[in-house]
């Protein structure tokens, strides 16, 4: 369990630091969204991806920082025992024998958690999370914005980016999909926030993204067997040609 | 042997600069205190460490940043020659092929060497240098400072650091002990010193501890079969509560 | 053939950061000199090192550092493919499913080739490139310069160096030669070069060494099964004993 929780994390940690969990009966629920309203995730990890789970419903708010750094004393298949006292209102973190007890902060001090806007997003496509990184690294060579393309005569998905003198693009071949709606779209992404969240994809995941022209992505991905599912949101950036 | 000096030089140098090398005929022996008095180290390397040794007495001043890169040339099993060339008081060090000439330090600028104090410190135990580590890890996520407690009752050892708003708290469980004395006793000392002191433990090395309330630590083990000892003593940090 | 061409840019990387590629039907060479006129580099990469090859005569004015930054993306045995199209004046690089579009230097802003001096360079040697690397990183901890000397007497070659207080020495002694012209000869230069161009030499090449008493030093190595040719030349430096 020690390997779930720190991915989990790790993910929100790519674009805040502080978080609400929301603990309910089956799971804990976070949504976040990074200073500068570009990003937001939506995770869920349930109580399946415990060895363990017995919680009342109740609110957290954890310092993600803080939290990864303890986690980081975990081996991946080390036990991890979180508890919360009421009492002291101080979250307490059990890994092979050390103890940790960890102040939380007061859930409203922590920025809302934003609405996931209803969108139509007529695009969609699945790869292997090793694919977005391939393109993102090939990006960050030329641009700092990176644009995903989808072209529906071609069938195919593009991974783009042009620099001042240097362009690059990635062509995601039929073989690498798993799921692909074709549909003319293209939008255009900051090279920076696209890279943090795909630097916490686990390995080998099935990474769905849906977008449409000058829309938000959608990044969807579980772990855990599916007991931990993440949704990223991405807003654009305006094209300027 | 390379292994066994570079270890020897790189432990002293987690408390000092240079030092003074007292050659004897049955081995070198070195005593050095930290600039601000708060960590003192007492190492032995027997001439049965050696392939070969032959020394008559003497002193050496040793600049010990430049031996240890020096040695770092050395990989584990090659041989280190060490000669001392009277004429130049020069250290002639050859490995594998590869001859430095090193120019010593005269032993009357190095600060000279402190007596050990003698003490009464009734608590003790010795566990696998990984648990210290471990310890020291987890200390240094909350604090600047590291408490080792003993608890006559438990009959356990704990190592233990307080934040501003965290704490953790590491037991030695009885299964990790080789040897434990429990006696009730607690002190507090500069995390720095013990994370400098702990990173140079020889992987797997049992290291004992021997401590009273308020009182130094004393920390030994040795290495290269046992040719090798090493005694560090970390001075206490005054307790604020 | 990713490996070879990585190799090849990496190469001249060491002393320059853009270069003139001269592109011939049997492959490409390219000559450059270091901005403070010290290194030269003299590289040939046969059309027998790819897997196929058409060119007609041309010259590609290229920034190594991103074209090195772009073939990072290949893996060692990734096919990388050049293309150059002529009506962009633009290098097109495709590596498994990314294409890089780079613009081109105009060829005339960048140094003008240098001769090869015609030198009558008395004593050479070749050896392992590992005790190149070796008696360079022990030159390193003592001094700025490195000095090649040869002994004709003893039929042997030192690479020396004199700090303020310490020296270093390293005897190639006969075993590690697979060639050796022993002639009295010692010649010194700027450490910072020869680690440059050394720390790209390939895993396990054989490096010729050819110098003569304060002449340059000529360094000749290949790869890619000899499809790759490299020439390295060092200006001296003054002795000042």
């Amino acid at each position: 369990m020690g390997g779930d929780i720190k991915e989990f994390v790790g993910t929100l940690r790519a674009i805040v630091d502080e978080a609400k969990f929301n603990v309910e009966p089956d799971g804990i629920q976070v949504r976040a969204v990074d200073p500068a309203n570009v990003a937001m995730d939506d995770g869920v990890l349930s109580a399946g991806a415990f060895e363990s789970y017995d919680a009342s419903e109740g609110v957290l708010g954890l310092n993600l920082e803080r939290l990864e750094g303890v986690l980081k004393l975990a081996k991946k298949n080390d036990l991890v025992e979180l508890s919360f006292d009421t009492n002291t209102f101080k979250l307490v973190i059990y890994i092979d024998g050390v103890e940790f007890t960890m102040a939380c902060i007061d859930p409203d001090s922590i920025r809302s958690e934003p609405e996931i806007p209803d969108m139509d997003l007529p695009a969609s496509f699945t790869v292997d999370e090793s694919q977005i990184r391939r393109g993102v690294k090939a990006a960050d060579m030329v641009s700092d914005h990176i644009q995903i393309r989808c072209d529906e005569t071609e069938q195919a998905v593009f991974i783009e980016a042009q620099g001042d003198t240097d362009d690059v693009s990635l062509e995601l071949t039929e073989e690498e999909y798993t799921e692909l709606t074709a549909v003319d779209a293209e939008a255009l992404f900051s090279l920076d926030y696209v890279k943090d969240i795909s630097r916490k994809f686990p390995k080998n995941a099935a990474i769905s993204i849906t977008f449409g022209t000058d829309f938000p992505m959608m990044i969807e991905y579980e772990f855990a067997d599916g007991e931990c599912e993440i949704l990223s949101m991405i807003a654009p950036r305006i094209r300027s040609n």
